[in-house]
């Protein structure tokens, strides 16, 4: 079939709305139109070339939602009409990780979907030359028909609103996943947010939900003071308007430093300080953004001796296809705010100025609606 | 009272055996007998003057076993008679590090023990001029008779041969407790342990203690291979004799990477391979070593991302009072062996031939009667 699609043709440039032909699902893959996507940091970062691992041409976006229209042989968990989630990290339940209750870093298709193709080793994607087109974290959210293996898809509720929850196909879910299946935070914690932007606002919105008595939020942009506020936060710094050390500041304000702290901007030098301003004897520090190509972080090991522990994620923890749908009956049933957080819905075609709003750091998040 | 003490004058000079004037415990102090003490890599640390914050002059020793002779006022849960074993990390069971589940960082005296005296800021030795010696680590296990709090001594049971038991002080307990109160380790783990000193011995038996399925030594020293195998050791690699990464090696081995991986050396660069041959998803590493003053480690901030947790221990996270009376109990009836390591038992007046031994690496722990 043909389909329409944003292709990233070579690193740098501004997508480019084509018509694009999709093959039909293979065995345990599905279809599934399209009907909503946000814009995620990680697809300006590998349109921008700096990932190494980045193939082009692909079709970008990995944070979707829509309906699955077809299934190919085998499929047994979802069928046509299924409202669905497409999963960055798929849940495939049978490998050594899927069964391992310490972490959601399935492996099944972890080396082909690196690759941008699908299990098969194959794109579904190809130009009108018949050349291939490669997937993109195996979602490719930026058509509006795209075609995933089964296990990368998370069925939700049908009441749910599209262009709100597909933002839980990745911000959403890493922010909240990060309290709630990392640092497996108990109620009456002191947390310490560094960046607030969508995942340090998230975050704050998980940790509120598991009832911390203290959240504080750090952000060098004082107009994050009000959004941090909107979602649960209860201090505010602005590393460049305090004296002295912003290490030794927050120890104190949090009476002897975080018993959580979150890394949520990509730096390597606040992560260092995020680890340091938790709590001797027990503080967690959980790396959530991502650093540059190469980039190293650094401590003296007695931090760690003396009782810190220094962990990290990826999509919040989350085992996509059992917690992304509680994470839209909690969107659904009132728990957590999304809304307020969708700072702009336009037509896919404007993505190119979705991804520029991104770059300004324009509102929260963007979401195309198809 | 006169008692007999090895007293540190200065840095880098030996010890000098002298007759030191111990004043009787104030409240809620006792008196203790020492009837064995170990030697350990800090004490040496302390004396090379290598560490920024050691007092002089002060007499050394943290790792004994004794009988209490008399009680200051107030104290209450022993009496002369009792056997214990001194803490240099108490258990007051009241501050807010010993109500905390997750630390056994007791913060009680720590302020006073840093700085060599009794919590009322004064010490019971001095010179025979009158001038006073400072106590270390609040153990002092360096002289026939010392003061402590009370707060600062395990009671154990009194059939248990102080001559071995002194070493549950600090190695015994320290590796024993990384295992079982750090790591938390469940059986069937995959283990890599860097450095087989006494220290890594005692991971190494630990590990076994609680059902390892694979416990991998690491050692430059070709003679600990034997020493790692009669506590457990399933294999042994010496970094020396492998071509290529060590790293990788270590990961191929384990089928992935250790669940648990222990760094007992002190080597910066060991804790960073360390932390990067744990299992991604899941491993832990424990950096149980002290790195030099001032040092750092680093890694890439993916290692965490992609679920590896970087922690330490310090005394294995043990709560003195609680935890090392059980060790003891492990030790006589036969779940764990500290006889083997005990590899000297000399007089107390052979102190200085003693640390000479630690410093040539001969043997694995020498312990001084009284
Ligand atoms: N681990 C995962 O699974 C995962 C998933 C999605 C995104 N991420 C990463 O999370 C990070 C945050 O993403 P986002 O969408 O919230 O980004 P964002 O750009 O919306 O927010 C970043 C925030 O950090 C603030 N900031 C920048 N430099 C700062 C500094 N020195 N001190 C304090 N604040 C500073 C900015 O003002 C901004 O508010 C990115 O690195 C992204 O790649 C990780
Ligand atoms: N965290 C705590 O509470 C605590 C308590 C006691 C001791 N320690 C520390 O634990 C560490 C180990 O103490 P120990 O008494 O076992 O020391 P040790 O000297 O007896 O043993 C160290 C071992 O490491 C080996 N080694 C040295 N360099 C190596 C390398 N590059 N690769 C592999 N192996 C190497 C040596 O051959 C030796 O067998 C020390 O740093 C000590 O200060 C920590
Ligand atoms: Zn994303
Ligand atoms: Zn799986
Ligand atoms: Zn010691
Ligand atoms: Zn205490």
């Amino acid at each position: 079939m043909d389909v329409r699609a944003a292709v990233a043709f070579e690193p740098n440039k501004p997508l480019s709305i084509e018509t694009v032909h999709l093959e039909g699902p293979k065995e345990g893959e599905v279809l599934v139109e399209n009907k909503a996507t946000g814009i995620c940091h990680t697809d300006a970062f590998v349109l921008s070339g700096r990932d190494p691992e980045g193939k082009f041409p692909a079709i970008f976006g990995h944070e979707g939602a829509g309906v699955v229209q077809d299934v190919g042989p085998g499929v047994k968990d979802v069928k046509p009409g299924d409202h669905v989630i497409p999963l960055y990290v798929p849940e495939c339940r049978e490998c050594e990780y899927c069964l391992n209750p310490k972490t959601n870093l399935c492996q099944a298709i972890r080396e082909t979907q690196g690759q941008g193709v699908m299990p098969d080793g194959t794109s579904r994607f190809s130009l009108k030359d018949g050349s291939m087109v490669h997937h993109f974290m195996g979602t490719s959210t930026f058509s509006n028909y795209t075609v995933l293996p089964e296990i990368a898809v998370a069925k939700i509720r049908e009441d749910a609103p599209f262009d709100k929850v597909c933002y839980v196909g990745c911000g959403v879910t890493t922010g909240i996943g990060a309290v709630v299946n990392t640092a497996k935070m108990e109620p009456g914690a002191r947390v310490i947010v560094f960046g607030l932007g969508g995942i340090g606002l998230n975050v704050i919105q998980g940790a509120r939900m598991v009832g911390a008595r203290q959240i504080v939020g750090v952000d060098i942009n004082n107009d994050k003071k009000a959004w941090g506020e909107k979602f649960g936060m209860t201090d505010f710094v602005n590393p460049n308007e305090i004296d002295g050390d912003l290490t030794k500041y927050l120890v104190e304000l949090t009476k002897g430093g975080g018993d959580y702290t979150f890394e949520c901007v990509g730096s390597t030098a606040l992560m260092r300080q995020a680890l340091e301003s938790a709590h001797k004897g027990w503080g967690m520090s959980v790396i959530v953004g991502v650093a540059g190509a190469g980039e190293e972080v650094s401590t003296r090991p007695v931090q760690m001796v003396t009782g810190r522990h220094w962990t990290g994620t990826a999509f919040g923890g989350a085992r996509g296809r059992t917690d992304v749908p509680k994470i839209v009956d909690w969107y659904m049933e009132g728990l957590i705010d999304i809304d307020t957080m969708i700072t702009k819905v336009m037509p896919f075609e404007n993505i190119n100025e979705g991804f520029e709003m991104m770059e300004r750091g324009e509102g929260i998040r963007t979401v195309l609606t198809y």
